[in-house]
């Protein structure tokens, strides 16, 4: 008679173990979603076993709550973005971008190559090392209410960037792997639509609202503003999946075009409590997907530590040179902000096993170097942010 | 590289089906929660089919998203009800729950009989007739700002001793029919059990955050009582399950437990923005699973429009004379507030189907019953309130 039960327990478990690791992470002076990261770590197989692989597969329960976890995070932090700030970021943002895809391409390609890869087994691998996963330096940023910031303009910006440019390469790569022609045409339109669709969507919305957005207003009902950019944003995550980009691209757009409306700070506020429930979902279940078990094995575990390394200083460099103008300190924020692969990585993996260009361990390999660069991540960037406070780097904005 | 586009455009559409329904609903002065069940029945296989069975069925993503809407719907429901109210009508609550159970379990296997089942299965079709869900009436009470009425304290308390009662009616009657023999004492220590549990719970939890609710509250951060309580919703669900009961009951009783804090007010607000963005989910589930084909056979019509009439007729009768003590008027609002039987009645066709007891047509004929009577409510209901809304039928409350 009464079915759910199982899941409910799992939904609870979820929730409860983020409640506990973020608790005992903002005591040591971490950030919460480090917390919530090794919740997820701690229930996932590495040690209690009580969350599974298959739970948490492409198309389950849980997959589709973290997924509307971090559509809703990303949201909520393209509500605290003004288009206006963007532009003024948007040539270093850029570089940031471009040279933080070009150096970890370059540099996993290298390694692979060297490590016996043919040439096209290592531009696949190499592609794994690029896509940067905005949601746990998002996360960072909003818990340490460092949004604000000229550094986090530029890293959103760049986070942008970065996932157009990896959507190419990844396509080229592929393409290149199945043994089709490189085909410049197909590539040159499909790049055109997704920075069509940013412009045209991001620009076009934001004057919309800026214009007019008394009509988002229903006197019968205080959550229609809500419910409409809510609406918007579901909306704008599935037409960014259309033109290859990450969900999360369009989720940030649509919450950048609801910061332009009279209703923005209401619509902050109506957001946390959203956020308070879905996004445990998207770092606890971020954290299960590492399997600890795989550095039992020396060597495996040396050639990971080794992968993640370069994952993680190529990325940096990138980002940091990328920024250089803002100051060192600014420019190793926004470098180390950049690190985090999270599920980016592991899609990427997911697709070289399928294509029989992994072996079962070089997929493990990657994808724990995606998820280990996602807890690496916050515990050095808050601490850079802590140790750069300073007022004249926050972006001077018309609401403060 | 972007997985979870199709989910993501389905999520899209039963929100936007939602919004769109419920104002139509509106324009037509009816409670918002019709139009977001006949959006449903409109995108499920009766017209367009976007939303087809498979998508719906138990255990996935919009299923898992529908119930923790109902779940969250349920506690909010409870947060604006006190402890206290409830006891005040306690008396007249049972009645009307057991006799909204005896009443349609009696016309419901009468009629069974008469249709020449053989009588285990009769009561087996019964059983079918009992069970209220309380989501739909709760909405359409909380729509229409009348949860502090008497008769919705009635409503909500009934629905409890209904579900307890339909727990154990199931029971026997799936005993009965497995061939099993009749076990008095493991039906008892199943309704101690249940009884227990919302009595020590309930009345436990209400006075433990009556006395000290200040822990919920931390320094730094302005959600944690929110997420405190929605740990203890998840909690409670999950447990009333175990004891046999809806996830909603434990869900229900969170909220109450909640309403005792002095952070009742905030969380009232927190509540909002997640019932916006999750309770669409349940309803246009809800709707989608109705399937209007089942009409176009003119004698399964006839049969289905029978048995609806049965299950609205016993259940009203029921309930009416159960509270006739409060007058006709708000009689009539508690018997036509048990009516549906919603996702309850689905479930136990199901089990019906699968023990072989039901045809394929009895099964659907149930279902859409089920379903009808959720769909026939909220207008008849709406109507009913607005008729007799005056101010001597508030329950005084100590917050007002």
């Amino acid at each position: 008679m009464h079915h759910a039960s199982d899941i409910l327990l799992t939904l609870f478990i979820v929730f409860i173990v983020a409640q506990i690791g973020s608790e005992i992470a903002q005591r040591l002076k971490l950030p919460g979603v480090v917390g919530e990261i090794a919740a997820g770590c701690v229930v996932g197989p590495s040690v209690l076993g009580w969350i599974v692989p298959d739970q948490v597969a492409a198309g389950t329960p849980l997959d589709v709550l973290a997924e509307i976890g971090v559509v809703l995070l990303l949201f909520s932090v393209g509500l605290e973005t003004r288009l206006e700030d963007l532009k003024k970021v948007g040539k270093v943002a850029f570089l940031v971008g471009v040279l933080g895809v070009l150096v970890p391409f370059g540099m996993g390609g290298l390694w692979a190559h060297g490590s016996s890869f043919d040439w096209g087994r290592s531009l696949f691998v190499a592609a794994a090392f690029v896509a940067t996963s905005a949601g746990i330096t998002a996360r960072v940023l909003q818990e340490l209410g460092a949004l604000q910031r000229v550094e986090s303009k530029v890293i959103l910006g760049a986070a942008v960037i970065d996932d157009i440019l990896a959507m190419l390469l990844l396509g080229v790569v592929v393409s290149l792997q199945g043994g089709g022609g490189f085909d410049p045409i197909h590539l040159l339109s499909v790049l055109i639509g997704a920075i069509g669709f940013i412009l045209v969507v991001g620009i076009g919305g934001a004057r919309v609202m800026r214009w007019n957005s008394g009509w988002l207003d229903k006197p019968q009902n205080p959550h229609s503003a809500l419910a409409i950019v809510l609406a918007l944003c579901l909306g704008l995550a599935y037409i960014s999946t259309r033109f290859g980009l990450a969900a999360i691209i369009g989720a940030f757009l649509a919450g950048m075009i609801a910061s332009e409306t009279r209703q923005q700070h209401t619509l902050e506020k109506q957001t946390q409590p959203l956020l308070s429930l879905l996004t445990p979902f998207f770092f606890v279940i971020t954290g299960s997907k590492i399997d600890l078990h795989q550095l039992a094995n020396v060597e495996t575990g040396i050639m990971l530590l080794v992968v993640t390394l370069i994952a993680i200083v190529s990325k940096f460099i990138g980002g940091f040179f990328g920024a250089l103008s803002l100051g060192k300190r600014s420019a190793a924020i926004v470098g180390f902000g950049m690190v985090p692969r999270g599920e980016v990585g592991v899609v990427i993996a997911s697709l070289g096993l399928t294509a029989g260009v992994f072996t079962d361990r070089i997929y493990a390999i990657i994808v724990a170097m995606s998820l280990l660069t996602a807890m690496v991540t916050p515990p050095v960037l808050a601490w850079l942010l802590r140790r750069s406070r300073t007022a004249e780097s926050t972006v001077q904005t018309s609401r403060g």
